[in-house]
């Protein structure tokens, strides 16, 4: 797969993006999906099913009565069995969304592959590349974009949920060379009318990326909470009555359920391994330096340098217009870049919008300018 | 030394602590120093200068005359020779606060011992068994207590402190057995008349604390930015374009000035070095866990155990009033279980407040009353 080149403002020939002069995200109800199927209705699924409903028909299932009891209690279509709401699903064309815990996908799968073996599918795990293979195993025909709705992780349920937790959040959708656009369109599409801006990725990098950004912040959250209120050669009460906001940061997602912990955690192992590898590899190095010369200043340099790459992520993204043949690959380079989507809709211009056709989309987003 | 016994309410004996009926915070002006000398005027030192002064005559020096002149243009008392402020601390008998880097201590304590030897001293630096140690060697003859307010040190420099930044903050003192209780008396009236609560610790207590709750801190916000900057398998913009809370707060103390991490960080050099050691060692169990078994059921629960003592360390406090002759015991003992002081005067009932005898002073702080 090509990343990272072809999808410039200013670059020429087909497929190269060209600068948006208006600016300004474009939407298109066109695009979305006919209706949204909701498996799973805990704190995605169920903030999911209430925003949905302001752009197109949504209607939800939870394998728990109680539930469906408080979602339908609210006014939401809620069905009662999971085999009629992938019966309605099929019949409706509707986007199903996979909401609940990973470990239940395989089931779920199993009973798509049965009942709507061609649905247009998504999911909101916090993994990716694991349910691009579920998918593959269980659900081969199925049109699937894996999507990860990054919003907060702190409370579960039903009752956590609300129709604005997305809002302002990061969509992450994940893409490979034979991902049907017209899926990819109906995702983006919805989760731009609920207020996201759409991060296009390969599941893999996907992977890695949240286990340095997300879950190695979690680990290393845990080891500092135990090491502070251990207190070593301290009373531990006195190291704890002298932590300020240093300790506070440091470990507050310690504080997050530890079921959800390690279910994001331990669902992510390979590429978790891989960032945390790293991470001892520096913390060593600078161990052995403080040791035996008494300096921090290579791991002090760096790591300074790495939080102002935070702080400056967003600089010098600039509006881009995407379309073309090639339009997976300018998506993935946006979001390689460290750009976004933020609309789309469809291309006036482009010759392959019949039934059966390859949809044609002209996407708008920010990308590095330089 | 005996730590954590015969200071609690409604113990017995001479030096047991009694529950305050009353409570509250007792203040009393005689106690505080007739005079405060601050030497070195950048954040902390500057903010005392600024503070102290509705309290007591105030007066400060700084080596830079750039700084002598923006506090003398302020309104405040600055002497221009070191000498000079030393000897108006001698004949003022004012208590002396060195607050210039750790490594302007020594030729500072040098001209103490030669102009004024037997002065009322204190500190503001961010570790304190070195400190004491250099007192002892090149000021042996000055009455000594040891100080660390614990407040914000991302910026520095005379402009950037406030006679407000103290407010609120934690000021641990050190003791020792023979730490002279009328200077402690000194420089805690002065920390409780700025706002601060005062902690008192065994100075290698203090630096052992400080390292897991500040220093390890650090580190660990340093390396998570280096890995998250630097991506891994996945392109480092989009690792970084996905970082949400968890990696933001993970790594804030990593945009620290990376001179005032590595002065803070290396000058605690061998307590830090126990702290990372028991992280490496709680991060090196947990990834053997996870690439062997895939649980990280040992790291969540211990580290969540962890968070929660922080969140809960001031449940339980109650109010006591200690007094007695074993008093620098008592309140070790109120500090090594994270309590705190937040009034003292002189008492009334004790014998030997005569000149030349151990002050009695009555001291208002809170401890776990269980």
């Amino acid at each position: 797969m090509t990343v990272g080149s072809g999808s410039r403002a200013g670059s020429s020939g087909p497929g190269a993006a060209t600068a948006s002069s208006e600016g300004g995200a474009v939407l298109d109800p066109s695009l979305l999906p006919p209706a949204v199927c909701v498996l799973g209705l805990g704190l995605i699924g169920g903030s999911v099913l209430r925003s949905a409903g302001a752009h197109t028909e949504v209607f939800g299932w939870s394998p728990t009565e109680r539930t469906r009891g408080l979602a339908a209690a609210d006014g939401h279509a809620v069905v009662d069995e999971l085999d009629a709401a992938l019966e309605r699903a099929r019949s409706t064309d509707a986007l199903t969304v996979l909401a609940g815990p990973l470990t239940t996908f395989e089931s779920v799968l199993r009973r798509v592959d049965a009942v709507a073996p061609t649905l247009a599918l998504t999911d909101v795990g916090s993994v990716k590349a694991p349910v691009e293979a579920l998918v593959a195993e269980h659900a081969p025909h199925a049109r699937f974009v894996g999507s990860h709705p990054m919003a907060g992780t702190a409370e579960s349920g039903w009752a956590a949920g609300s129709a604005t937790l997305l809002h302002g959040a990061r969509w992450v959708t994940t893409l490979t060379e034979d991902t049907d656009l017209a899926v990819w369109a109906a995702v983006t599409q919805l989760a731009l009318g609920m207020g996201c801006v759409v991060v296009p990725a390969e599941a893999e990098a996907h992977d890695a990326a949240v286990a340095r950004v997300s879950h190695l912040p979690h680990l290393l959250a845990l080891a500092l909470a135990q090491v502070g209120a251990s207190g070593g050669q301290a009373p531990a009460a006195l190291a704890l009555s002298l932590a300020a906001s240093s300790f506070r940061d440091g470990t507050r997602v310690a504080g997050t359920r530890p079921e959800l912990i390690r279910a994001m955690c331990e669902g992510n192992r390979e590429a978790l391994l891989d960032a945390l590898d790293d991470a001892l590899g520096i913390l060593g190095v600078a161990r052995g330096s403080l040791a035996s010369t008494g300096s921090l200043a290579k791991l002090v340099a760096a790591g300074h340098e790495g939080r102002e790459h935070l702080d400056h992520r967003t600089d010098g993204l600039g509006r881009v217009l995407l379309r073309g043949d090639d339009l997976v690959d300018q998506l993935l380079a946006i979001g390689a870049a460290g750009g976004h989507v933020d609309g789309l809709r469809r291309d006036p211009d482009a010759a392959g919008s019949g039934s059966g056709q390859p949809i044609g989309l002209q996407v708008s987003g920010w990308f590095p300018e330089d």
